[in-house]
């Protein structure tokens, strides 16, 4: 006879990279080995370079929850070299703004061909995480091909736009001109990854971390079905707001969401997302302390709230995020 | 005008890897730079492993020539580093004995995206080669896949035997085990590489380093019209010997030699390659002072022969045994 009391409780995280791995980390600090977490993470990062498949956002998952993180960078592997990137300049080859270490190169050689010998991506991440054993269970949010464009400025091109990767974006560009349209190429078409739907589906609570609403967590609700798992499913949804104070605490958040039109606040964001109540998918918002301002508006409009510190500066605050969001909309 | 003194003479020299790789540099140190030198090198050792399309000798040459070899393994690059092999293994993936250092990964992942891209490996290699200015023209000898695979014994299957790919024969299995046979696939059905045939007319002289006679300069005279061009073409044709005194200098040929049931010897490979006058490929054919008693016979088999230190222990060396080799078929 299983009560609710023995039963294991299961989670689902949608997830993107470094805010979501941060999450990640806290989470299962708080809640320990008998718990079920299954994390849906953004695809739409995703790029082919120098022939290789990269993952950043699965990959920093897996590295992060794995033990195998450069926790300094936020990205890649700790004791990272870097040779291949040297010899690949002295080839002229491009892209030579984006940087591969040479340890993190072997995972992007495994998968790169697993999927060209005809396995799906999310077999591919499965494989990869028998080595790192991440504590979740990882899913990336599509075996689809879908890539974020951002369209830019470019003067000399006829129509004055020009429309480069996200990851040119975020590293070549550094965020540092204005992204004019956000162009998700493949999603219309995209079907979630097995086992996607049917963990949020099961899950008693899904919790979105405080990732990118745009190019993360806003790519994966894209994929068909995710969004109607989430309003439909019997859990709640409690999400934790990546802005704080009118600024995002890492990344290019504020750009993206200036770009489609929100405003680039916690309560903002959570407008964006939507009442469940009312259309969107949040049951409930956490917002910064600094933010308490807002808690009295998402009430009003139909979403939970609380402000309590949202700075991940450490595991124990980041369990102490993750035992307030839950607690927001717990029993 | 030109007169013959004026004009820059022509060499073509058929390659295998280190052993010819050496010869060059020898070569090239005795000619200076206004001698025009084109090299056509096995691809037959080539291997596609962890996704990456792998060509030992081609890069040997370029390594060696463009001073990027180490030359105290013999292959791959100097200053190499090994965290993708590490990496490697700790995923599990197979083959763990063909290691791939971090910087020749690099040249690698080039090759392979090229490839992938729709270009003929003499293209690529032709780009390759703009980094490296090795000094030399280097072809390969096909565009098409060609692959040595060796037959070993195998009790556990069925017949008997196992095939293997050379690299594995040689690698992992270190030539410790009888080569039951050597079939070199698609090798019947592989057309020179754009340049090859023309290179070979042109030449004043052919040259046949003291490569391997089986797995090297065998697979490269293989390939349909390359042999042809050597018999009927205007240069002498001259080689040296990789067997001193019954053993070979370097590498495997005396156990690939025994498979094909030729005498290990300096004058059993000439023989084996045959005397120009009489079907075969050879006007001259230089063998080690060691075996100063075989001259008088391979004179007789048609053959000019003469006998010099034929062990490459520098440049200086490896220059006179070159310059003996174009005196052995001088004017």
């Amino acid at each position: 006879m299983t009560t609710a009391g023995s039963a294991r409780r299961r989670y689902a995280v949608l997830s993107g990279g470094y805010g979501g791995a941060r999450f990640l980390q806290g989470l299962l600090h708080l809640l320990g080995p008998d718990a079920e977490v299954t994390v849906v993470a953004n695809t739409a990062d995703d790029m082919w370079v120098h022939g290789l498949k990269v993952c950043p956002d699965l990959d920093t998952v897996m590295y992060t929850l794995g033990g195998g993180l450069d926790t300094e960078r936020g990205w890649g592997r700790r004791d990272e070299s870097w040779l291949i990137k040297e010899e690949l300049a002295a080839y002229q080859v491009e892209p030579t703004w984006f940087g591969l270490g040479d340890r993190d190169v072997a995972t992007h050689l495994v998968r790169t061909q697993m999927l060209e010998a005809g396995y799906p991506l999310s077999a591919v991440t499965d494989a990869l995480c028998r080595r790192w054993d991440p504590g979740v269970r990882l899913l990336p949010m599509s075996d689809d091909r879908v890539e974020t464009h951002i369209a830019v400025d470019d003067p000399q091109s006829p129509s004055g736009r020009r429309v480069v990767h996200f990851q040119e974006y975020w590293v070549r560009l550094r965020a540092a001109v204005p992204a004019r349209a956000v162009v998700v190429v493949g999603l219309d078409r995209a079907t979630p990854a097995p086992g996607v739907v049917e963990a949020i589906r099961a899950a008693d609570v899904v919790l979105l971390p405080p990732s990118n609403p745009v190019v993360s967590i806003g790519t994966v609700l894209g994929v068909s079905g995710v969004r109607e798992a989430l309003r439909e499913g019997p859990a709640p949804v409690v999400g934790l707001s990546p802005i704080v104070a009118g600024r995002h605490v890492r990344g290019m958040a504020a750009q993206l969401l200036t770009t489609l039109g929100v405003d680039v606040s916690a309560a903002g964001v959570a407008e964006h997302y939507g009442a469940r109540s009312r259309g969107g998918v949040l049951d409930g918002w956490l917002v910064d302390t600094a933010d308490v301002g807002s808690v009295a508006r998402l009430e009003e409009a139909g979403i939970r709230s609380a402000a309590v510190p949202l700075m991940m500066t450490g595991v124990e605050e980041t369990a102490a995020m993750a035992r307030a969001a839950l607690e927001l909309v717990g029993p």
